[in-house]
C-alpha cells in the first residue's frame, strides 16, 4: 500500500487535493462542495450544469460520535466524461470519504477543524480485509505533484484494539505551511466496524463506477426473433414456446 | 453498544418513539402505519403527499414462527428533507424493525399483543457480525428525552444456543406506566439467522441512505466532448475511438 | 428446517405445487412457464396482464452440466397484492428454482424428464451458510394440503465431499401415484458452489421481495424546505449551503 | 476447473474467440471494441442497433500498475436475445475480462501488446473463494472448435504468495501460428485483490444476468383490490388498512 501511494500520484490523491485545494488553502475549504456525493457526468466544455448536480447532492454519512472526535464516512462517486465516440470514461475516481471533527465539549464537535481523508478503491480494499487483530496505515500528500508537494502530509491509521473488541482509526496532519499538527482519534467498536466493512463493501463497486455496468430491462429490442440459430434447444426450456 | 445507547439519544430510538407514539399510548399503536417501508422524502411545509406514500407500502417481512412467538424483520427507510439549496439530507435515519406477536394457538398469533424494536444501523452491525457462539444485547427507551423517559424499557437480546446451531432471541419490555411486563422468546435455526444476516447485509447501505448514491446512467450530459486533456491516453483504449 | 417444512404449509412449497399443478399432472409440467422470472404484481380480479408477464420472462440460469445430470438455478421472484389501501403485500413468496436434467448421452440432457425443486428463502440460507465440511437435507411434498398429500415425495440433498473440493447435490423423487422413483446427482466443484453461494446471496433479498424497498432518487419533494428546525446543525455540512 | 473447460466448448471461451476474432486475427485486435460493457440485447435480425451500443459504452476498469506489467478487471455484461414469445434469452455469457499490458518503462504500458483472458462465471467463482493460502489456475483455448484449435494457448494462474500477503497472477500465451510467446506476471496485494474479490462477487450476477430479475416498483396494476382471500389476516398488519 505505501509503495504504492508512493511511487504513483494516486488518482485518489488528486481528488483529494482537487477537493481540498491547494495546500495554502486548506483552512478555505469551507468553500468546497467537495463532499457531496454527485453522480453527474462533468462536460469539459460546460460545466455549469450546476443546476443538475445541485439535486444530486446528498448527505447521508455515517457517523459515530465518541469523546475526543467524530468520524464520518461517506462515498463521493466517479465523475465520467463522455467521449465524442459516446465511450464514458471515469475521469475521477470515487473515494470513501472519511470526515473528522473535533470534540469541544459534551457532544459538541468543531465542524470549522474539520479534516478530512479520501480513501482510494485499494485503500477500501485494504479496510475491508482487515482482521480482527490487524492494522493498516495509509499515507496521503494533498499537494503532491504541485509546488508544495511534502508540505501537508497526512496519515491515517487504523489499528485493531489489543482484546478484540473494535479498533482505534486516527489522523494525523502535518502542515508544515500553516505550521499546525492535528491529532484525532475516534474508538471504534466492532459493531461501528462492521457497518462501515457492509456499507463500504456495498459501496466500493459504486465508487469504482462498475453500477453503470447493470443490465437495463428498458433497453429492449424493438423486435422480437425467432428461437436463434446459435442457441442449443437442449438448453433452452422449450415449453415456453409451445 | 450499550455505552452509546445510554448516553446518546440515538437516532434510532427517537425513531422507535416516533413510531409508537408516546409511552402512553404504546397501546395505541394500532393506527399508526409506522410499520411500512416508506421511501419518500418528507416535506416539512407539506406533510399531506399522503398519496405517495400510501403506494410506496409494501410488506414483505422476513418471518419466523415458532412455539411461544413469531419474529419478524423488516427495513425501514430513512426519510429525507431537501434544503433550499437542493441536498438531500437524511432526516429520520432509517432502521430494521423487528416485531414479536405471542403465540395463542397453534399456529395463531396475537396482533394486537405485538411489541416493535428498532436496530440502528449500528446494532443492525452487531447482529451481523455475530459469530456462532457469540451474543448481543440492546436496551432501549421509546421515551427518552420526554417527562416519561425510563417509564418503558425494552431490552433485546441475541444469544447463541450453545451447540451453535441457531440463536435464541428475546425481547424484553416492561411499561411501568401501564403496570405490565411482556417477554417474547423465538428460537431461530442458523439457516434463519443466515436469512437475516443476509438479507440485513443488503438493507443495510438502503437504511443508510446509501442507495440513493447509485451513478445513474439516465443522467447524461447534453453534449459529447473529445478526449480531455487530462486523460492519460495511456490508460485509455485508444482502440475504442478509432 | 424439517420441522418448519412439516408443521406449517410453507409458502415455498405452495407454490411449487403451484408451479407443478396437481399431483397428478406432474408430467403435464411441460405446459407450465413456471420456471419463468415474473416481477408482476398480480391482480386478483384481472389476472389476463399476460402480455405483460410474457415480456418479463428471462432465462438466463446458472447451470453446470456433469456426467449423469445437469443442474440448474434461477431466482423465481415474488409476486405482490396490491390491496384497497394501496398496500403492496407479498402474494405468493419467491424461491430459488433448481432444475435437474438426467443425462441421455454425451452433453445431451433429456428436458422432458427434468424434475424441479423450489428453495425457500430459508432453504437458501441453509445453503449459504453451508461450511466446506457440512451438509443439509430438504423435504418437499408438492401435494401439501391435497388429498393427494404424501403421494410424492422429495427430497434434495446437499453433501459435502469428504476432501472439501465441493458438494454432490442429489434430488430423490418418490411419486406413489405414478409408480415411480428418480434419482439425480449432480457433483459441484468449490468453484461452482461458490458461483451458487454468491448468486443466491444476491438474490435472497430479491426473492423476499425487499429490493423493492430501494430509495428511489426520482421520488423527490415538488417543493423544497428551509434548513429543518429538528436537524442540528453540528451534524450538517452547512458549507454546502452557503 | 480445467476439465469442464476441457470437455465443453465454454460459452465464455466462445466469448473470447469473438472478442478476439480469429486467431489469426490476435494481433488485429485493436479494432474490436471488445472491452466494452454492452447491456444490449443484440436482434438476430438487425445487428445494426449501433448507436445504442455505442452510448452503453462505459470505461470504468479496476487497475493495478506494477513493475513489470499492469492488470486491469471489468465485468462485460451477457447479451440477450428476445424470442418470439417474449422471453429474454442470455445469448452470450457475460464475463470478467482481464488486461494485461506489458510494461515498457517507468509507469508506461504498451497497450499495442496488450493480452486479455475472459473469466467464465464458474472462473470467477474460483478466484472468489481462494484462501490466503490457496492457487488456481485456468486454460483457454480461443480457437477451440475452429480449425486452429489448440494453435493458441493461454493460461492464467493466480498464486498466493508463501507469506500471505498477497498473490502472483500471471498469464501464459502461446501462439504457434505466430510463433510467439507471451508472459505477464503482476504481483497484487491483499487490499488490492480484496477490491477485486469484492468486485467481482458484486459483478457476478450481473455477468449470469441475474440483475434483470429485479422486482420493479414501477410495474403496479392498474386497479387495486381488496384484501385476497388467500392472504392470512393474521399474517398482515391489519392496522394499515383501518
Amino acid at each position: 500500500m505505501m509503495k504504492l501511494a508512493r511511487l504513483l500520484p494516486s488518482r485518489s490523491q488528486l481528488s483529494e487535493k482537487l477537493l481540498y485545494g491547494k495546500a495554502a488553502d486548506v483552512k478555505d475549504a469551507s468553500q468546497l462542495y467537495a463532499f457531496t456525493s454527485r453522480a453527474g457526468i462533468s462536460n469539459a466544455r460546460e460545466n455549469s450544469a450546476a443546476k443538475g448536480y445541485i439535486a444530486d447532492r446528498i448527505f447521508a454519512p455515517y457517523s459515530v460520535y465518541k469523546g475526543k472526535a467524530a468520524l464520518s464516512v461517506t462515498p463521493v462517486l466517479p465523475t465520467f466524461t463522455k467521449l465524442d465516440s459516446g465511450t464514458l470514461v471515469v475521469d475521477r475516481r470515487g473515494v470513501m470519504m472519511m470526515k473528522f471533527l473535533p470534540a469541544i465539549g459534551e457532544r459538541k464537535y468543531d465542524n470549522e477543524k474539520r479534516q478530512m481523508f479520501a480513501l482510494s478503491p485499494t485503500e477500501v480494499g485494504s479496510m475491508i480485509s482487515l482482521g480482527p487483530k490487524d492494522s493498516c496505515e495509509f499515507f496521503h500528500d494533498p499537494s503532491m505533484l504541485s509546488s508544495n508537494a511534502g508540505q501537508v502530509r497526512k496519515s491515517l491509521t487504523i489499528k485493531a484494539h489489543a482484546d478484540g473488541t473494535g479498533y482505534l482509526i486516527s489522523l494525523n496532519v502535518v502542515n508544515n505551511i500553516l505550521k499546525t499538527k492535528e491529532f484525532f482519534t475516534v474508538p471504534v467498536t466492532t459493531a461501528e466496524f462492521a457497518v462501515m466493512k457492509t456499507a463500504c463493501s456495498f459501496a466500493l463497486p459504486h465508487i469504482l463506477g462498475w453500477d453503470r455496468l447493470t443490465n437495463h430491462p428498458s433497453r429492449e429490442p424493438r423486435r422480437t426473433v425467432g428461437l436463434p440459430s446459435k442457441v442449443d434447444p437442449q438448453f433452452l426450456d422449450l415449453e415456453w414456446d409451445k
